[in-house]
């Protein structure tokens, strides 16, 4: 019997001291208990995602290697198991192996290193690592025998992923040959849509189909556009989960391999369920709750590793400011939040009521600085200046649709300059994204982005989530959630109302959909037109009306890859996004 | 005998019908030509670099195996050496093969895979491609035996690259058993600094060495931050060069087997020559005519297939934006090239003659508008709302400083709306980007940022090369050159005059030579402390000193990182960059 910690915590990528300092606060504490084993996450003494920093920063390295030795030498009566990234020391393989030290009494007993090296979406591991081709071996304590699987080094089993199998060696089939009673797989593995049931079903068929134990220990933190959920698990030799560490929060978990009994936290309500990528219908529903907690999550890691502790949003009265203040709300804490109004002669009385209602409901600060005088003062420059160098001025009514979108956020980044350790959220949401319908220098313009992995359709659920779960009910009002989508940058001559995005673009579920195929499938411009949509179930479209929204994604997405390019941090939460971290399109390729 | 054309093209990725039209046209005329064979680069018929878009976009990949098999059936009585990417069609293998087709007489005869997969700096290589594992095949024409290498292949040659071969194979070695009369090098290879000396000892060793006829096709073009030079060449068997093609265009040329003769025609002055990484003092003086030809071949590609033909940068009178106005002269033409002088009342007499001088100077259109009224109005805007929002108003000089920068970047960006293609320009250098001093939606904003890869003393030599290299000699002015760089943002009140940009940071040549050691030799804090500056051999600077300017250095690049995750994009010129198609640094990461 081994008394077994999981330390399932967040680190800082370069930051070996801070590093370096918890993992040995952790250690001790597990000595304080008692433990036999303690059982760190993928990379933990170096910080993982850690983009390129070694290229350019070999002191860092040395750093590491300095901490893992003296971590080594307060190893007494412990086994550790420690990710860090080893020197190959040799010019012909990768700088690097993906390594887990096990430390004990003062000593290295033993280095696994990591097999399967992802490279593809979030992951460059073969950037950095060189793939170790030798089957790792095991190691004992008190008779117990453990085999170590660094992350995706557990992703290859050949039942379970059957043709979707993208590596030839399933290293837990040759691990499994020495018998262990318990596979330890070392992760740092973000959380996404949909990723959470594919873990759990395969963990608890690799522990059911080899009759082991599976201790599973994943990071929790934020960096580099990815949130890590922690929720670190055991499994028994039935497959049947023993206990799960806290989603989205570092934890400490001390557990005996006597039964492997512990607390099983709570998942985000409907994480754990199947999503079907063939099928856009409300599929997102079950990830709303998982949704809410990786941003809020992200937001507060973001602000803390980066030095701020509030934040200013413009409030427009719509779904996506009106979504964003209460993320933050929730994240940073309402005393620190400031929603600014910012109407223009265009801007509605309903809006401008809505915003301050909404910051009323959430209890943040709230300021209106009507924005009309600045503005009539830079059209008069402007005029002035167009007069001069162009034959005919204003021809363009998307100079002043921007120009107000531009002042906005000069008055929301005069604001963050003036206070200290403010930051300015930049509110577009990825629908907006995918068609560049968001102001360079404007709405997209912010030192985070929290909804630019959420497409309109799915926020308006996340509203309703939100005006249903938390503890104060409907802070978002009926009147936001009513309203169509609308920039209010523009009046239609037609209407004397302002123009909604949706008469602009295209019906936003409609747009989704799209999004949806394109990202999850596959799609191209042939398999869009021949797909059913949702959308068609319910409203009739015209196969020219199909064809022009169609024509029209395409279209507006090349010219939108530039604005993806400097798109602020964010956190990435669907299934696949066109966040940089994940995906890269030149602005000069051509697909359509 | 065999006539044989060197196809030095462009191509636009993902464009898959401009590319094979393009291919086809060349095929045409070197069959007019009567010519046996025709090289085109690595991945002609999709582009390079693709970034990640065969990951959401598979239609790209059905038409590029159409238009294979329509090339190919046009190929009678010609030899066509084509890059592809080649489906594996194995789930256990990355998706595709860097690979080159051999067609002839309307077949493929034979297909030769990459086996040295970059993945390092700006390539991504091993994110795509499944490396070949066997040795490419040899084909004949007329009796001569060719033998093809995919860019990487050739450049593992074990006594060039001594210690510093990355991988543990040589294709060459391989190959040359095969007894080839000929290599063929089909590549896509990024221009930068202190890479044509590599590249040209490299293959004209490689013919020497095996007595072979080494010919080198490359692309020319610019896609993603990386420009593409070009300057294909043969060497014959005694390592001579016999013909080179031209630099920074396309070009077309045809030549024999019998000796291969052609024009050689001339490199930009001075990139042939060894850049030493160990010394920074003036190394970089033999880069200053690639780097001037590589960045307005840039601008000029990035406008081109964006659809952009004008563009307008503010002109500020200081270095920075007088260089970037003589290169967008040089690159779309002075017609087409914009300056606006936005004046406040810091900025000085001088600098607004300056920059009208300039304008005058190189004939492009110019404007000044001054910031005067809309900056106060702005200012009382803000004050209205900080009188009510924060305790004390105006506490922090920065809202000011960055307000102004805003102004002017919102003033170009409201033009460029007006006009019809038109880009603003982002005018900040290297030397800024590293440690953050410049503003965000200010003078980092843009939608091209020419010199974001070029630091602030090589843009002072680059300017005195464009005085005088250029038929009108010294276009940017000497009293653009003499004065200290500076932004012009706020008033020393010690001096009562605007305060320069080294009193706020450290003198250039020393940040710039922290840069150059940082980029090129991984030097970190302490390496830095032991270093000996050149700048020290001019300067007496105490310990004290050089310790607080490189604190500052990490410092404010901490801070910086942000910044370099937002830049428009640009050219990477130097030996390293932190362009982000290069190099990826997490904002939270902590590496000081």
């Amino acid at each position: 019997m081994n008394k077994i910690v999981l330390a399932q915590i967040d680190t800082i990528a370069g930051n070996i001291k801070y590093n370096s300092e918890k993992i040995q606060n952790c250690i001790n504490k597990a000595k304080e208990n008692n433990a036999d084993l303690i059982i760190f996450p993928e990379l933990a003494l170096i910080g993982y995602p850690f983009g390129d920093i070694f290229m350019r920063h070999e002191a860092i390295i040395k750093k590491q290697l300095n901490a893992l030795e003296e971590i080594t030498s307060h190893t007494q009566n412990i086994t550790v198991l420690l990710g860090f990234a080893e020197p190959t020391h040799d010019t012909n393989k990768k700088p690097f192996y993906n390594s887990v030290a096990v430390l004990k009494d003062g000593q290295i007993i033993n280095i696994i290193r990591k097999r399967l090296l992802p490279n593809y979406g979030e992951f460059n591991d073969y950037r950095y690592f060189e793939p170790s081709e030798e089957t790792s071996e095991i190691f004992e304590i008190n008779g117990e025998k453990f085999g170590v699987l660094v992350c995706e080094d557990s992703f290859n089993d050949k039942s379970f992923f059957k043709n979707e199998s993208i590596y030839n060696i399933d290293p837990i089939e040759e691990l499994i040959k020495l018998k262990p009673d318990t596979l330890i797989n070392c992760s740092c593995s973000p959380s996404r849509c949909a990723k959470e049931y594919i873990k759990n079903s395969l963990f608890s068929s690799i522990a059911k189909k080899y009759k082991v134990n599976y201790i599973y220990v994943n990071q929790a933190g934020y960096a580099d556009n990815l949130c890590f959920d922690g929720s670190s698990r055991i499994y028994d030799k039935e497959g049947n989960i023993t206990l799960r560490a806290k989603s989205f929060e570092e934890d400490f978990v001390i557990t005996s391999s006597d039964g492997f009994k512990g607390i099983i936290n709570k998942l985000p309500t409907g994480a754990d369920k199947k999503i079907d990528k063939s099928n856009f219908d409300l599929n997102y529903r079950n990830d709303l709750d998982r949704t809410y907690k990786s941003i809020i999550f992200s937001i507060r890691e973001y602000f803390k590793k980066n030095g701020f502790t509030k934040a200013v949003l413009g409030l427009s009265g719509g779904l996506d400011s009106s979504v964003c203040a209460v993320l933050l709300s929730d994240a940073i804490g309402k005393e620190n939040v400031w929603g600014i109004s910012m109407p223009t002669a265009i801007t509605s009385k309903e809006s401008k009521s809505d915003a301050q209602i909404l910051a009323n409901n959430l209890g943040i600060n709230f300021q209106e600085i009507p924005l009309l005088e600045g503005l009539e003062s830079l059209k008069k420059m402007l005029n002035g200046a167009f007069d001069k160098i162009l034959t005919e001025k204003y021809t363009n009514p998307t100079t002043i649709e921007n120009l107000q979108a531009r002042l906005r956020a000069t008055i929301l980044w005069s604001i963050s300059n003036e206070y200290k350790q403010m930051l300015p959220i930049a509110t577009s949401d990825k629908s907006e994204a995918y068609i560049g319908y968001a102001t360079v220098n404007g709405d997209m313009s912010g030192g985070f982005a929290p909804i630019a992995d959420v497409t309109k359709t799915k926020l308006f659920a996340l509203a309703d989530f939100l005006n249903n779960s938390r503890p104060e009910k409907n802070v978002i009002s009926s009147s936001i959630l009513e309203k169509p989508p609308g920039a209010e940058l523009k009046i239609n001559p037609l209407t004397g109302k302002s123009v909604c995005a949706e008469e602009e673009n295209m019906p936003y579920e409609f747009l989704d959909e799209i999004i949806w195929f394109v990202e999850n499938n596959g799609f191209g411009f042939d398999d869009l037109i021949n797909h059913k949509f949702y959308f068609e179930t319910k409203h009739s479209v015209s196969n020219e009306q199909k064809n022009e929204w169609i024509n029209k994604f395409f279209y507006k997405s090349k010219f939108a890859v530039y604005k993806w390019h400097i798109m602020p941090p964010s956190v990435i939460v669907d299934i696949h996004s066109i966040n940089s971290a994940e995906y890269r399109q030149p602005i000069i390729s051509q697909i359509f």
